[in-house]
């Protein structure tokens, strides 16, 4: 396995031998972003770096198994980042050999670029004439132009742009580039570099057989004990939409910007809803599909309008907290509408819809100052206009721009002061004052608020109580940021959370090694571990390991909980024992 | 006379007879953006429209009278915008039989154009080879390939990124793109149309003589009046960096963001050590020069490098104030360099100046606040981070974004309270503690914070005196309205602002009209009633006819005052009386 190192200022590439067959995922952007990038460095400027790699387990008939971790500096946070994103690039990947691309330097601003990698090795090609587009004129233009056999990594005009909330799209089984690496605005990174897309020759897994027996074995035992689990079919029923009424129950939906845990009508939103409507309108919608080959948890889904034809693809938990309840938003039409286009313009569903909702709270309140136009702003509910304005994104008109930019940048500009956000970046879907676990993760992630970093509803706890929060989150971020550096989907937890010896089994198998007991811990240890170095280097400090101080304050109705984690409690998170 | 109207969603044009012939320059942009853009409509969006328009005396061998106007809704301010430049583009306009070019829609994003204009009529032609260069390349590339016959109106990759102090560049005599209707982010307003460049085939004025005797003998009695007044000749030999020392004096320059009003060494950076540099150094270097061919007055300037290369061109008073005492730099070679890139990029060095200004503020105070690191702000002085950081304007990175939205962008994002800004538009390089009727201009002038729009700084008064401000205020914006209808450079104030006959004679002879007493203040009257208007309907209060509260309590060294003029006076100033 190799990483392949590009120079856009140069035009020159490397390959370097991977010293660590293991090493992957997350663990290599971490890594890589760390060799590469001064902490210092401006996230848009030329010192920063992109990194795609694929995990361990990619190119090997594992589901999920080929997860594409992308990193970089985040212009979002200004700390370091890594978002993954399902699809087709991972296993394509390690197909060709290599373990990750590495992307430093810059195009000029005049000349973007599209680079193609594939069995003849990687090239340069002008990407002028596809500068532009959003992520689904461009991937059928890219698939007509050099053929369906590549899949695409790209940027839509989000990224173009470089607002904050861009996200880089990834293609998917079917050929659809919705599959998002949206958190951090790695999009915009992208952008800056020039690079409005990356083809890879797409991987046939079906020529990939693995020889060794009991490595083969090892990975059938893993895909069918993740495919009989409970909580993986109710992924594959209903999707994460599954999460709604659930969250729903504890109080906890983000609610009119994070004002109220429980929303009227959430029904109208749930998974249920959303399954009931995709079979009664048929056509192109469908509840369950794999974004993957070979994955056998299939938690995808194509919303379809009523006519039958693609809504949104997928709609998922984030999005309809953030996108429907945040916003006063509820009906799956809507919140599918405005899905899709951040899905096209290639934008972060929760960053801009945690800037709409802090958009919504100026319309009400009456803070935006000149030149803002307090009656161009949408008012929690108004669907249209917030439909409209996520449109303008990609159009770039002025609210457009502050939206995408993310809840910081709009809150600020419109004279908000209820911001939720840590490090710059959104809060996920779940309110910090009743999932107090994932409230943790929020404050104390190198990623900056993030559930993927270490989502904690499905652990046996009560949410609410202050006392168990450190531990969950720590173990979530853990096991998280591990599943992550391996590439597997962190769904699998579901079935595999205290079966770790499952993974062992097959790591051990493919690469005939021993693993030490505690090996998963520790592997997440060294993915946070590096990310904090870095952070630290960057300036960051304790007071931004804080949830803003209104949650600590507000309490959340019906249930009156406030986020009550003490402040050397979060300090000592990473502390040994 | 016609006026041309272009949509660029449907690529359609339609001419329309000018229906009243006096009409041009920015009552006519005014009265067309009045026309074609609701005053709620985004800036940045479809709805705007571009506008730009010459003046009555336009074509016909009057000295300066080929001043083009630009107009739309500004990005800056939210109100209407009209900024007008030099340049070979007004006479040029109307030798093709045009007063006016509208333009209204935008092109899709991925296609942006070049508009020419020539004796065949008008066409788009593609303009995505030419999108992300700057100026100085772009006109050059221009040249090469439509013939040098042109005068070119572009954006640079300012413009290109809807920054909101982007401005729109036109050639001069000698074929230059550094002449800019700087203010207002109209640039950016050029950028969201897809439009990069409007070609207009060049006027030679030599083949158009006046046939009427008359008219021909009131013109030249114009042009030698100018030539030979005293006020002129200081600023052809000078140009604007002549009234360096007389501010200093005053105390009233704008140093370290405003803080103080009379900076130490301010003679390097006078009009006369200018002079001396030019000449000294030699080659490219001219001390005066006309930026619109048989112009008189001749203040622009090329200032030249250490090894006679053209350094910037033209640097002028207000860039040597914001880029220079404002920013704690106090050689005229660090303010060119910076000068030069806002040039070439498209910028608005006033703006850019005063959020330098702010930047620096933020380093020495410690505001702000993540994502932005304080390591990475230019502390006052630091000439060499912050030509580095202008030069990011154009490659998009964090900060440079930031600098290139405006002096309160990055104020908001960085902490700051004290943002010299009224209707978000910097204050130009005039304390209004100090030149109080520019500062009454500042507050009032439906354009925002602008000098341009009434400089009291050459009327008989005394300038700290609260008691004259509104009348030389008023009179002022008055009179710079009048002439900016007129398409006639304000510098002819010297000569004639006591001597309207002689402007008056001109207009009567070319257009065998007769006008009658207070024609002038009646014109000045109409173009701000038109904007007063506008500005209304966009949502405008009296509360936005305001400076800064800090303007009106901390004192401004070493004299001590403060702006003190009462806000219903303010609110009186276009009262009747």
């Amino acid at each position: 396995m190799k990483i392949l190192y590009i120079d856009l200022q140069t035009e020159m590439s490397e390959e370097k031998k991977l010293a660590d067959p293991l090493v992957g995922g997350r663990l290599l952007t971490s890594q890589l972003v760390t060799e590469l990038v001064d902490p210092q460095t401006d996230p848009l400027g030329v010192g920063n770096a992109l990194v795609f790699a694929a995990g361990p387990l990619s190119g090997k008939r594992i589901s999920t198994g080929g997860r594409l971790s992308i990193g970089g500096k985040s212009p979002l946070t200004g700390g370091i980042k890594e978002a993954n994103a399902g699809g087709m690039a991972g296993d394509s990947l390690a197909v060709l050999g290599y373990r990750a691309l590495a992307i430093i330097g810059n195009t000029e601003r005049a000349n973007p670029v599209v680079l193609v990698l594939d069995e003849n090795g990687v090239r340069i090609e002008a990407g002028k004439k596809y500068w532009g587009l959003d992520n689904e004129t461009l991937a059928a233009s890219l698939h007509q132009n050099f053929g369906d056999n590549y899949v695409v990594i790209s940027i839509g005009t989000g990224g173009e742009q470089q607002l904050k909330a861009a996200g880089i799209a990834v293609t998917d089984e079917q050929g659809k580039p919705f599959r998002l690496a949206a958190r951090g605005g790695l999009g915009a990174v992208m952008g800056a570099k020039g690079i409005k897309a990356i083809l890879i020759q797409r991987a046939n897994l079906n020529d990939h057989h693995v020889e060794d027996p009991s490595a083969r074995k090892s990975s059938i035992e893993f895909n069918r004990f993740v495919a009989a689990n409970e909580r993986v079919k109710v992924l594959r029923e209903y999707g994460t939409a599954s999460t709604v009424m659930p969250v729903q129950i504890l109080a906890g939906l983000p609610v009119r910007n994070f004002s109220q845990g429980r929303l009227e009508n959430a029904e109208s939103l749930s998974g249920e809803t959303m399954r009931d409507l995709i079979e009664a309108r048929g056509g192109m919608g469908t509840p369950s599909e794999a974004c993957m080959a070979g994955c056998v948890i299939q938690c995808s889904n194509i919303f379809p309008d009523e006519d039958g034809k693609l809504a949104a693809a997928p709609v998922e938990f984030e999005t309809i907290g953030l996108c429907g309840a945040n916003i006063g938003i509820n009906t799956l039409d809507d919140v599918a509408r405005i899905n899709h286009l951040c899905n096209d313009i290639g934008l972060d569903t929760i960053e801009i819809g945690a800037a709409l909702g802090v958009m919504m709270e100026a319309a009400e309140k009456g803070t935006a100052p000149p030149p803002y136009d307090q009656a161009d702003l949408p008012h929690f509910g108004d669907a249209e206009r917030a439909i409209e304005l996520v449109a303008e994104i990609g159009e770039g008109t002025s609210l457009g721009k502050l939206l995408g930019d993310g809840v910081v940048a709009t809150g600020h500009a419109l004279g908000v002061t209820r911001i939720p956000a840590v490090k710059g970046q959104a809060l996920s879907a779940y309110d910090p004052r009743v999932v107090k676990g994932t409230g943790v993760t929020y404050a104390t992630s190198p990623q900056g608020a993030d559930h993927t970093a270490g989502l904690t509803l499905f652990a046996p706890v009560k949410h609410e109580d202050p006392e168990t929060a450190i531990q969950v989150s720590r173990s979530a971020q853990l096991q998280r940021a591990a599943y992550d550096a391996l590439g597997l989907c962190v769904f699998n937890l579901g079935a595999t959370a205290l079966r770790t010896d499952i993974i062992q089994n097959m790591l051990e198998a493919h690469y005939e090694i021993e693993l030490q007991d505690g090996w998963l811990n520790d592997l997440g240890k060294r993915v946070i571990d590096t990310e904090l170095a870095f952070n630290h280097a960057a300036g960051f400090t304790k007071d931004d390991d804080r949830l803003p101080a209104y949650f600590e304050t507000e309490k959340l109705q019906p249930k009156g909980f406030v986020f009550d984690i003490p402040h050397d409690a979060l300090d000592a998170i990473w502390d040994e024992d």
